[in-house]
């Protein structure tokens, strides 16, 4: 059972927890058992630590002290069971990209994973969003995380790589169109929380598509989002299915 | 200018951090300039601090020292100004009612408070959700507390008191209906995010409203209400519209 909080594996462990050093080894850390056998599931689970009294099926699981879990999560109550697993690959994205521009709660990016597997867009594009692969979101997408297709690039970069794809910005601007249903390939782009969409993704914008409410105040980014995604699913049970 | 953390006036604001003084008082307190401008709108506001240095338009606010604001928050860095307003009354619900059954997260229930209102949902009742006055509820909904009709009642309480109400349940069962577009006046009713409805709820359900999505797993309990609403409130475009 490893009790040092020096011991080497645990170090490296730790740090995980910071965004430079997940990218530079492409691993994460996962934080419960749910997680873990996600990861597991998918052939990318490198290591396992369990605290020594906990059972578990996972047999390769190295027992580690309680001081040792703790050290290794910013939860108050530390997890049974926690694992690193390697980064997916990324694959080319399908007809129905979901693109995050910069929008910064985990939570929020979260639930739009959970959202987006929920009504078929596999393939998620971050630029300047929360990590996918912090501890906080992947919480929040409860194991979603491992049947999408994610990668980080810039908007401009992922247009001038994806010719095809139409821009569909997701706009709270009442003057611009209702919501359209696009046919696919197309990118949906969601804005940043506070400031909403970039003049590039306005600029770049083929459709916007807009959500009617009764008042000026603006829905939730995840909300706004899921709605969307949710319309544009629904469209695809008509002739545009594909 | 107030600096001592003994002050009464000091000390009965910070007594409605907790919900048994508040639900007592029938008072909140509302951190940031921005609630309480909503309040003072609707007449609701009872008192103002203000940091000392701070300039502000209300001029009836109490300088505090930063000690003082500090020991009446939470948030990392205290607000400039902060309130304490009187709860607004509950009216009769209108034809579309919101019923949260025991949402506990305060992020869930302050993203369903705004979109509830932007989808024309004005009336709210809770039966143990994440209190309306708590402090991260009112950070979540950004000032649409003042604008919606709020409760806490039980389903049955409300069932009985208001019987030409259906019930419309928002159910992850697949099994269960698709969304149908019920008829004004309802209650849609939303459950726990662990647990789901109650059998008290799913045995009084006239619909039950499923939204169809590719994946077994559930959809957070804001983005599945806030899609119903949307749904419901889209609708009533048509024929239906109050």
């Amino acid at each position: 059972m490893i009790d040092s909080l020096q011991n080497e594996r645990i170090k490296a462990a730790r740090k995980l927890r910071q965004k430079k050093h997940r990218q530079a080894e492409g691993r994460m850390l996962l934080e419960g058992e749910n997680l873990v056998a996600a990861a597991k599931e998918k052939d990318l689970l490198a290591e396992v630590f369990v605290i020594a009294e906990k059972d578990t099926a996972l047999k390769e699981a190295t027992p580690v002290s309680e001081r040792v879990m703790k050290s290794l999560t910013e939860l108050p109550s530390p997890p049974g069971v926690l694992g690193i697993a390697r980064y997916p690959c990324f694959r080319p994205p399908g007809e129905r990209v979901l693109f995050l521009e910069h929008i910064q709660d985990p939570g929020n990016v979260g639930t739009l994973l959970r959202s987006a597997l929920a009504f078929g867009f596999h393939s998620i594009v971050s630029d300047r969003s929360a990590d996918f692969f912090s501890p906080k979101v992947l919480r929040a997408t409860q194991g979603a995380i491992f049947d999408l297709n994610l990668a980080e690039m810039s908007l401009a970069d992922f247009c001038e790589s994806h010719p095809g794809h139409k821009v569909v910005a997701a706009s709270s601007d009442e003057d611009s169109a209702s919501v359209d249903h696009p046919r696919p390939p197309f990118v949906l782009v969601l804005g940043n929380e506070g400031g909403g969409l970039s003049q590039t993704a306005l600029a770049a914008a083929d459709i916007k598509a807009h959500i009617p409410t009764e008042t000026v105040e603006s829905l939730n980014v995840a909300v706004a989002g899921s709605i969307l995604m949710h319309r544009f699913h629904g469209f695809d049970k008509g002739p545009f299915r594909e």
